[in-house]
């Protein structure tokens, strides 16, 4: 017994530091499939609402998207990571986001102990989005962030929910967009000068070798990553993703983190603890 | 110019009455589907919310249900009215109510004014539900509300939203139930004690002969509506929604309206002139 | 009906905008005597304090004060407009301002649903006065206002109430003076910020040529309208009122208006139409 | 120098004890007119203002209405102490009251320290009037006191406002009342559940035997009071008054006092010294 | 590193179902006196407010009164457990426990994270006393609680501080009284409607066999222990502490434990932990 | 009874003018010895408090540590002044100023009328200081003022009461000060930014000519009190608690008095006759 109040005292300077503090959480990847990790993730957000932080968590759902377009015999299509979008598309993304994977986290939230509401970019246009130009290939309703309208994610917060974000965007005249989860969370997360912007993925974190297993970076500023990525050796996928985590740093979110999310409870684990876990990008 | 002021100074003492009221309106059928009705309807919600009502949206959504079961293979069955929802089909009645109905109300009132919301019964487990026992025959996920949390709902309502509601039920294991909207709706509105209940519907009201145009019912009260059913003269699939209008009104609802949702501006007309339209049910 | 409600959708606008501004009115002339106007009056303010604006009405008096001044057998005289008041004159003033026209106005408020309170100058020593000069004449305790201390005026419209107020201004030795409404007006307009200042009189608005019937000016900018002083167009009476206004715009009055009182509900046809009525002067 | 700190310190109990308490006090008599008086009834109200209480003032204003109706060729009428008041008269009442009398208050507390502002019972329809029948005489508009509406006194105070009030009522058709000030702030002391209700008069209270000066009562009960009316050692006009009294406190006034406004500073004097003057009388 | 987050879920329903809680604790003995009890002690105080509970403090102090007064060449001397108090006496309990002690613990708790502000019962009046009247041995200024006057913790609390009470009682003349702390802190218990009072001493508990190591209570009902008194197991010293805590439970106190202050983090333990550790007195 | 209004009267401009002034008041000598002048001073204090001021009291007591000391077997020495303070004195400061004289001026108040909370600089960190270093002499703990952290005292003070400070600091590892009660009081009213500073002590004020009873200064500038210092006039003492006194009235206090509190209600005769005693140093 006396191990485990040890573990709350050490916690108690991190619970004291981040008091009030919005923690954005990008949710994807096996941490959104694999049931006992929907169990421990949930868990978590939870514990850290109850411990006076503010968890706002923006979610992607790109599998899922896939197979009902199969079921419903459209074949999915992508132009160097995008997903072509034509009209009947994103309205499948959008029945696939806010209708199901939404509501599930939702429910998960709320059935270990926490208060949580869904809402898609498009509620209260939270979300302002035009069409994502693409060189000169229309990739249809693909969109980029114009603009974050942060009031109704605001009002939950201060009226003690937690925040489950679907990434759709809307432009003035309603057209829907599809948007790459990662840019609309770091959108947010500077929107809502977070504390912390966390990204749940399927991997450890930045390797300085991506075939070294042992060169996995703990912590980095946002310079050296840059020359990380000027040289070359981040590739493909990550390069935007690693871009929008720069701006956002640079536009005042305090720190980010990219974090296993296939390891159980790896949320608290980087909270609050001195090790933490992946890797960490500050200023 | 004068004819339009007296129009104003006319509704002057509907303004003040209703200030402040909760207005519960279920939304569906014809004023759901024709592109000019929807504009109309989302400029009456937007109105009555700058005039100081609280409007609260509940919408069906059943013919896009079937349309989707069909695109994926699925033969939409009812038992006496009710669709039989087995677990692929309650996913599809979330994909289409969570994920698109309920978004396209959404964008539609914010284009014209509005500030709008849109929440499913699962988010915060607004509303609980129960598997609904159907004689012997298992009919699935359909559900019926064991109890509204409105806790949700007010919040939005005092943070200056309009709530668009999905009529989902979840129970606390977390599975998802197709509720209908008609009982949700009148659930809904004895939870938030609402000043009126509105259907929009498209007929234009209850008929005392269904045959006889001009036996349409202006103003009935509970008794007689009682009477009314239990003389036989109204008939299926009316029965179930009236029973629910009777139980609402002695829960405490102030005034229940069924009004023809096929007419522009039905509700402003119905809430704004001494006319009125459709058929008015009060204690 | 149908017409009716597109009236009120057509106003949704303007009613949206204008809320929570503050809308000083200068009351007097016929729409203060005939009965019918007086009703018209009343009830427009009603619907502005309604639909959230906050109406403040500064009204005038004088031929009341001729006739009283004449039962009690003294003369009237008047210096170039000016009224010349000897301390009985001044005493005069203040009973049939404040003791009856004031109250009459609050009545008539109270009586069309409105919450009404009257108020002197004198009041909470709200509008500071000091004896005008004018030239080497004394025209005796006629004042022009020094400051305006609205602490009064903004608690009564956040406590609800329509302040209506009397032209009266005192000095710190507690001597009251006769004020010209409409400088008291602009001064007051001014001191609150308001977004409108509307001039209820018997003519149309400000023609370009006076003998012209055609030549009413809708709308005006401040430096057009000082050119039209300057080429002396603009003739007598009308100057002052007319510099007033050119002043309480500069310090900040978003608009003036010039409407005819005569016109019943000329304040809603002028806030509530696209067409307006009258003259509008903007910087 | 010492002796006047004394005098605060015997003070304090009283300060501490009236904090917060709404005393409500009929002004007339010399106590309004002498000059020296005027001032030294400001000071008092001004500093019951300043050490925590909430002093209300109602005024009278007889004299002077007589006069102003000579001046117009009126002659004043008596039945049994109620003025005779056609319409003419009314209009001269709230010429002399609200217009005269009660901005006259409003300048003499300001000047000397204090933040007044004079109401009618019209404003906010605070004294809502019915015409009082007097036998079978019609004596015109004397009206008795139907209703105290106290929200805009109340406003005033919460704003930190004096309120004076002058004894007009007003019926639902906007109809103005002469009303008895004695028992208008018996009523109004009634709805403000007053702590204190002073008239202040120009005689030192209640006597025993009206003929012996040495019989001045100091402390009477309701109960007593009752006695001494019902043996008839009370007559004429004081007759009325002291009903009013009995009734306030049987209704939750605590204590009433007539005092002798022609003594400088009474008010204080009765509040804050043990020996008081004039007679208090008490449940 | 998971088998600390495994501790921070657990503890997760004990920190929801005790936020805002107010747990009062009598801290003494060794507790009080061991350098790493203290600052274990401290540190658990610290968490339980940064988690969202209110601890309130109430210490004694007697092994360091004793010393003082051997060191003033004072001979201790006690009637059946009380220390007979003379006045001399009653200021070197007022210096050592409110003086020392008190200021100890306050500092002990801010070194360690916390706020914390230290009263005597003297501050504010907050602990009214009387005579202690003991048989028919004066034992001078020993007292008992005759009224817990609440207002100054709960202003401390809601401010935001921890606060630190010395069992210092006061009458109406400004005596001061000696008073024993497991007396006054179930007082303060019972006064604050606390959740939980907590004695931290240097026993396990309460056992069933003092003899028997075995026999200690886990969880006991007050009508049990009413009955262990009177069966004569509990003994001396223990039985006016014992009813001390049935009385607070029969006044609303919900739950009280007797733990072993000893044991570094007892608090914790009992609070977050399935376990707990001690006894635990319910209804 | 006149001649006590008057008093009163006199008083209202200082009154209004000292509403809601923090006073800051250094307590020591013969006021806080002698029976009668501690109750006149207690009767002050309380008074102003009931007046809208915000008194602060911060004591000494010297006299009573020697006292102590020497009952203890410990020979009281000072170097210049400053009492030599080993860990055992500093202790004997503690329970003398915190846990005795503390609670008696407290005491003392309540019993008069007010509500008074004791505090020492220790609570919440509020007098955070460091080892007063003196020439080349280790004094011990003597202490100077770091910084003054004021919630604690801004909180008591909304929440009402009048708070009494005992001068022991504290540094960041908990050790205590003994401080010159002189130089706390200049901190604690810099950093509360009171209108006055307020010392009470047993001279009549600055003399110009330390040995002419009539060279009374009754008002001097901070820059003639540094000439007059430069000049020698001012001595051994007295230099340290002046400077105190300049740099507090450069760093924001308004005006600084230092007035006999041998006289009784001295403080009220400084701060509500026009005559005021003492010395009244200003900017």
């Amino acid at each position: 017994m006396r191990g485990k109040v040890e573990v709350l005292i050490e916690a108690l300077p991190y619970i004291i530091n981040f008091k009030g503090s919005i923690i954005v959480i990008k949710y994807g990847g096996s941490a959104m499939i694999k049931e006992d990790l929907k169990v421990s993730f949930a868990k978590d957000v939870v514990l850290l609402k109850h411990l006076g932080m503010h968890p706002v968590i923006v979610h992607g759902g790109g599998k899922r998207i896939s197979e009902l377009m199969e079921k419903l015999g459209k074949k999915p299509q992508f132009v160097e990571g995008h997903r072509v979008t034509d009209s009947e598309t994103v309205e499948i993304v959008e029945m696939v986001l806010s209708g199901v994977v939404n509501k599930e986290i939702v429910t998960n939230i709320i059935k270990n102990g926490g208060k949580a509401v869904g809402i898609s970019g498009k509620d209260n246009f939270t979300i302002k989005a035009k069409k994502k130009l693409y060189k000169d290939i229309d990739i249809g309703f693909v969109g980029q962030v114009e603009k974050i309208n942060n009031e109704l994610i605001v009002s939950l917060i201060q009226d003690g929910y937690i925040p489950v974000i679907s990434p759709l965007g809307v432009d003035d005249d309603g057209n829907s967009y599809n948007i790459n989860a990662d840019d609309v969370v770091a959108e947010i997360a500077v929107s809502l000068k977070a504390e912390k912007l966390i990204y749940l993925t399927d991997v450890d974190g930045i390797y300085r070798d991506i075939n070294d297993k042992n060169s996995l970076i703990s912590s980095i500023t946002v310079k050296e990553l840059q020359n990380l990525i000027d040289s070359g050796i981040a590739t493909g996928g990550m390069i935007p993703k690693l871009t929008s985590i720069i701006r956002a740093i640079e536009r005042g979110v305090n720190k980010v983190h990219i974090i296993n999310g296939t390891i159980p409870h790896s949320l608290l684990i980087e909270l609050f603890t001195d090790e933490g876990i992946g890797t960490q990008i500050t200023l």
